[in-house]
């Protein structure tokens, strides 16, 4: 599962949501992409505004399509948002 | 959805999870307590190394289970891991 936290500074969702809908466009047609939701708080002051939760078949599938995104990227990415995007699995329940 | 993202100090795993088990274990007896899964990073680089995903039946019921919780806890939670506990909601798929 790739969990992405995203840091947005104050201002920032508009151009947050439009950089993560860039990056979903090109990672959903990669192969191995299974589902990907991104989650808004519901509470103004959260300290990450928003968090991806995506679904991949392989941990090598979503490396792959992220190599290609950032070669793909003609423009750097904007400086708005930091993200913080790792794949993680269960571990409690 | 409860998305709690976990920052945790170098060497700090094994206490993170131990805290986050007796949170568990008091919140998970909560009314409305659904279900709730504790993911952890793949890479040990990763920024935040723990993130747990729960579903709750309402935001109310969360919040009376915080609210017990805090009160509830006789001893203040441990310095280690600083958690970032919020409610999101799906925006984009």
């Amino acid at each position: 599962m790739l969990i992405n936290v995203l840091e947005v500074p104050a201002g920032g969702l508009e151009e947050a949501i439009r950089s993560w809908e860039a990056a979903r466009d090109l990672l959903a047609r990669q192969p191995g992409h299974v589902s990907t939701r991104l989650h808004q708080a519901m509470a103004p002051g959260a300290r990450f505004q928003f968090v991806n939760v995506a679904l991949w078949e392989s941990p090598e599938a979503f490396a792959e399509a992220m190599r290609r995104m950032q070669a793909d990227l003609r423009t750097p990415p904007p400086a708005g948002p930091a993200f913080f995007p790792a794949l993680y699995r269960v571990v409690r329940e």
